[in-house]
């Protein structure tokens, strides 16, 4: 599997691509523009003078402004890049100004609830293609992106019904320009596949940690310091953006709670195996989840490097 | 905080150190200790040929023997890296060939458990100082182990009352010597403290692992291919070695159940809010969680890399 980009291309996609948003993704996407040359000019639009005040430092966009109208109107395609929360008033907010013929598309880690806040929004002159590049770290902000975000990731688009062939033709070779895999499938398939590989683990880690702070026998200091033994793995993911993750969980109720029920069905039988000290339950659970493990790796969704590799540099001098 | 081993010793701690069961942390442990000098002689036992033979082959130890009476009996210090579930056996089968005056250790994940099934086996002209090393990767076996596996890491020492307070510091001299930091608690405290940092999220990454591989509408493919998500964090840990985790669940039942009950109360909440639409309750448990992260990187308990650093390589050409 590749690790680097491929050429630049030869012919941009776009004459002007809009990026609302200019966060983690946002600006990861308008590195990743510039460097592949997928558009000839890149309009970063924040609503926060903070955000386009770094945009402008970075210079990773032609042009940064808070004026939303302003800021779409010569687009050929706008890309929304906000909490998904947000996304319906930001798309009413623009829907006006867009030119004839735009493509809209977003980043939203949901989908079922985005294409009902935003497609409504929409003049018919335009075409709608919902996306999710399943890509990101714990950090959030235009300081944090990196035009490699998305390379070998996998990106799901979910046109509604009636969406322009070419339309999602177009997103399709946006994202594989930008090193992903690109993968279509309904809005209501993504948010039931997303809420077990993506919503439940965040979920599950932030209320670990929480469980964590809040112990009265052991310390705030213990849980830090000995958090190599499995813990610190969690405490990653329940460090991302607390905003992004509340609209998730809003937007994503019902496949959240049935996964949800699911893993607490589950644990309940682990439970019940150590308090009935059942050791063959518990090896026959831990043995086929390595299975797994070993199929990531493979498809290079992660990589074989022990520890996630925290121990490179010391295993060179072991 | 230091990223590589001080000087080894000038005067080694120990004539003739043994070690039980040599697997990543029992192979480890003898790599660091010839590194840094710390014992004139390595002698490994193990039960399995296999492992005997790959021991020989990596060269990590100076004698090697699968006859435990034999390979104790001129051993100033013994280490038992066993699976919790076996120290009892191995301890009762070591007992009447040990040298006079030995101390005899361990690397054990739970320790109340273990004073109960080793201290009872062993002569009183022994010492017994229980011992974890919080540390360690997702592989198993000889290859598996590297000397710096134990740098910057805690080891927790739970000694027994009554227990010497020479063999204890000599104990701790032969930790930090392989980089280690020491601390000194009860084993009661200890399998509470390690319930929550290592345990809990053992048995959670195992159980989502588990419930993801079980879905009917979400396949298995799907699952790997988005797993970037925040699952494939998961997975590293559920790849563990499962009869070391079915022995330490076992063995530290009361604190994990009692650890469990927090977490599954905890996550009623979060799940009612979900289920409610409380978007304030979770934004809080959110942001919160964000500290203890801070934390552990300040303290150099995790790198403060994004994503763990996977991207490492892809930011340098970004």
């Amino acid at each position: 599997m590749a690790d680097h980009f491929g050429s630049p291309l030869a012919k941009p996609l776009f004459g002007t691509l809009a990026i609302i948003g200019l966060g983690l993704i946002g600006s990861s996407i308008a590195r990743a523009i510039r460097q592949q040359k997928i558009a000839q000019r890149i309009v970063a639009i924040d609503a926060s003078r903070d955000v386009c005040e770094r945009v402008r430092a970075l210079s990773i966009a032609d042009h940064v402004t808070d004026d939303i109208a302003a800021g779409v109107k010569d687009a050929d395609c706008v890309i929304l890049c906000v909490p998904v929360g947000r996304m319906g008033e930001i798309a009413e907010a623009m829907a006006g100004h867009l030119k004839h013929g735009a493509i809209v598309s977003d980043v939203g880690s949901v989908k079922t609830a985005i294409v009902t806040q935003v497609a409504p929004h929409l003049p018919s002159h335009v075409s709608f293609v919902p996306a999710h590049p399943v890509a990101g770290t714990e950090y959030s902000g235009p300081d944090a992106g990196f035009s490699t975000l998305f390379l070998n990731r996998w990106c799901i688009l979910t046109p509604p019904d009636g969406t322009s062939d070419d339309a999602i033709a177009t997103v399709r070779a946006l994202w594989e320009a930008m090193g992903s895999n690109v993968e279509v499938m309904s809005p209501e398939h993504h948010d039931l596949v997303l809420a077990v590989t993506s919503h439940l683990p965040h979920l599950i880690a932030y209320n670990i940690v929480g469980t964590a702070a809040d112990l009265e026998a052991v310390t705030q200091s213990e849980v830090i310091k000995f958090s190599a033994g499995g813990f610190r793995d969690f405490t990653r993911i329940a460090a991302s953006d607390p905003i992004m993750w509340r609209d998730v969980f809003l937007n994503n109720k019902d496949a959240v709670l049935e996964m949800l029920g699911r893993f607490s069905e589950d644990l309940s039988l682990l439970q019940r195996a150590i308090r009935f000290g059942d050791g063959e339950t518990l090896f026959n659970h831990f043995t086929r989840t390595r299975a797994i493990r070993r199929s990531i790796i493979e498809t290079g969704q992660d990589s074989a490097a022990p520890d996630f590799g925290r121990h490179a540099k010391d295993s060179a001098s072991q």
